[in-house]
């Protein structure tokens, strides 16, 4: 996986373990969390020590594997009964984004497929859990060059606007939204990218920034309710932003804030772009209606480091995604290409 | 000021000086400042001891008063020259909010006009001080009664959204924003107010929310990135926030994120109301596109509380308010009624 200097790599598999960036540390500290059994892989997708769509799937794979390497078993049909208890378990870990489910559903299909002694389904289970690591990575220097030769022609220097992070971190490396961003970056069209903090969990602020100033680019951090004063002041020249899970007509979950950043786009005609692998299309959900919307604890909202910003007596809502209709996307970014949401039943295989 | 029991007055005249509540230490601590000199009634305004648009208004008349006291001489046109120098330092504190020019103004008017000594003068001035609170107080008791007829009228209980904090801490007492909220609980027609957190400073988190806590109307605290998906999930039924100025037009200066949340609001056909007294209202500007916004120290952004939420080497952009275009505002709601922005000049006296 060292095929690209420098580069921030969210999940490593070594020799008999995965390595986790604790994304949860970032960016006062820059380390990472050995993961050896599964439940603990299951835990720390839970816990967010590993997030963002791509690298949910890429980790759940190894967690399917590291279940699976300790099922003490050569009956070929136990193994499969309690390989489905480990796929359970690690589905249960975070509802909305849909590449875990994909990422699980192939693993569990590989061993289905796989001809031959438990032994060699271990094998080839690992095989594919690096296949999606190795896949998502390449997938994601596509969704950099679509990416790039989608964004508007004018200005030569773009400014463009994030929301959360869709970065190196949040997939195998590279990025989706951050991809785009990089490829533009590497490319010399852009001038700057703003950051929005993304309250409750601000990983703007701690990942997004911290990408962008460990690779030089100039980035500048804005609390979300900046975002339509930015664009009315011009600043902004378009957005690029991730994805959870997209329905089938382009309807987009992404993280809480990018539904507003959308409907702002709009009202300040500034193209709105949703870079995500196919993998993160669910085919089955016509549209984003059905999309299940994680609800995570309300101390999210009231703690910050070691601050309690409210005082006692208070409620709270804590949606952690929201879903942008398809009509206010200019385009999604994926790895075949940029193409209107009306379009993306055409890369339905 | 106690005619009412239980209410916040951020601002108290004490025989020698003023008590300003630390509004930066709630909801942590709930406690006085005192303050004897112009100085630093000017820091206090600057570091926001004391804050929102009328509460500004009434701790720089204060501030003005306190000037004046010290000001040795028996001469009424040496007085007159250095009671404007107390003003014009008084008046640098902020730029935004125009209550602080049109209370010093007001001052300046009163020591200008009235007949008499220095020492006559000064009493005069201390009466206009409490005058501009007494009557700020009175001002927001019309609003929140104007407010509640003009809320919808379906359902019959609301649900409303506010943004940072107009409160009785932003006010002499009782609030704009706020005081329409206060009316609606107190009149069986509020079900619950979301309270947007409002960063960078935080004021609906720890002001608000405290105010609501304190008089028992619910409060559901959110982050500013979810309001639009609280509109679209049905749960606002109108919008009400502050203004520190208003433009001859309409055009409204509020706190950052203001605009955000009344682009969200038209998009939904959610009602958007601005309440603010006649004070805030600018007559000498004919739009907003004037208004000076205020550009406030990044660490407002990077530090909540002890920790700092992004790396080093990120850039920061941090506008304090931002200006909503009178066509995204349903009424204004003074102290003479709610009407539409474009029947403001009719107010104009």
């Amino acid at each position: 996986m060292n095929n690209l200097d420098n580069q921030v790599y969210p999940v490593i598999w070594e020799t008999d373990k995965v390595l986790l960036i604790d994304q949860n540390r970032l960016p006062n500290e820059y380390g990472y969390v050995e993961i050896s059994c599964y439940q603990d892989m299951a835990q720390a997708i839970t816990t967010m020590i590993v997030r963002g769509a791509p690298a949910i799937g890429v980790a759940a794979a190894y967690g399917v594997y590291l279940g699976a390497r300790e099922i003490q078993t050569d009956r070929r049909d136990e193994f499969i009964l309690k390989l489905e208890e480990v796929a359970h378990l690690l589905s249960q870990t975070r509802p909305t984004a849909v590449n875990l489910f994909w990422a699980i559903a192939r693993m569990l299909k590989t061993a289905k497929q796989t001809i031959g002694s438990v032994e060699y389904i271990k094998t080839a289970l690992l095989e594919t859990a690096q296949a999606i690591q190795r896949e998502d990575l390449e997938t994601c220097l596509a969704i950099g060059e679509h990416g790039l030769a989608g964004l508007p022609a004018q200005p030569e220097k773009l400014c463009l606007l994030t929301h959360c992070n869709a970065g190196a971190l949040a997939t195998a490396g590279y990025g989706t939204a951050l991809g785009v961003v990089r490829s533009a970056w590497r490319n010399g069209r852009l001038a700057r990218l703003y950051a929005g903090e993304t309250r409750p969990r601000l990983q703007g602020a701690r990942l997004t920034a911290w990408e962008c100033v460990q690779e030089g680019i100039p980035v500048t951090l804005i609390t979300d309710s900046m975002a339509a004063h930015s664009m009315k002041q011009g600043l902004i020249d378009a957005v690029v932003v991730g994805a959870d899970r997209i329905a089938a007509n382009g309807d987009t979950a992404n993280k809480i804030g990018t539904y507003s950043l959308a409907l702002l786009a709009k009202a300040h005609n500034i193209p709105f772009f949703v870079a995500a692998p196919l993998s993160t299309i669910d085919w089955q959900l016509a549209t984003g209606e059905n999309i299940p919307i994680e609800e995570r604890h309300p101390s999210e909202i009231y703690q910050v480091g070691e601050t309690i910003i409210c005082p006692p007596g208070v409620e709270f809502y804590n949606p952690a995604f929201d879903v942008t209709p398809a009509e206010l996307i200019t385009a999604i970014i994926t790895e075949k290409g940029a193409i209107a949401p009306s379009a993306l039943s055409k890369l339905s295989v």
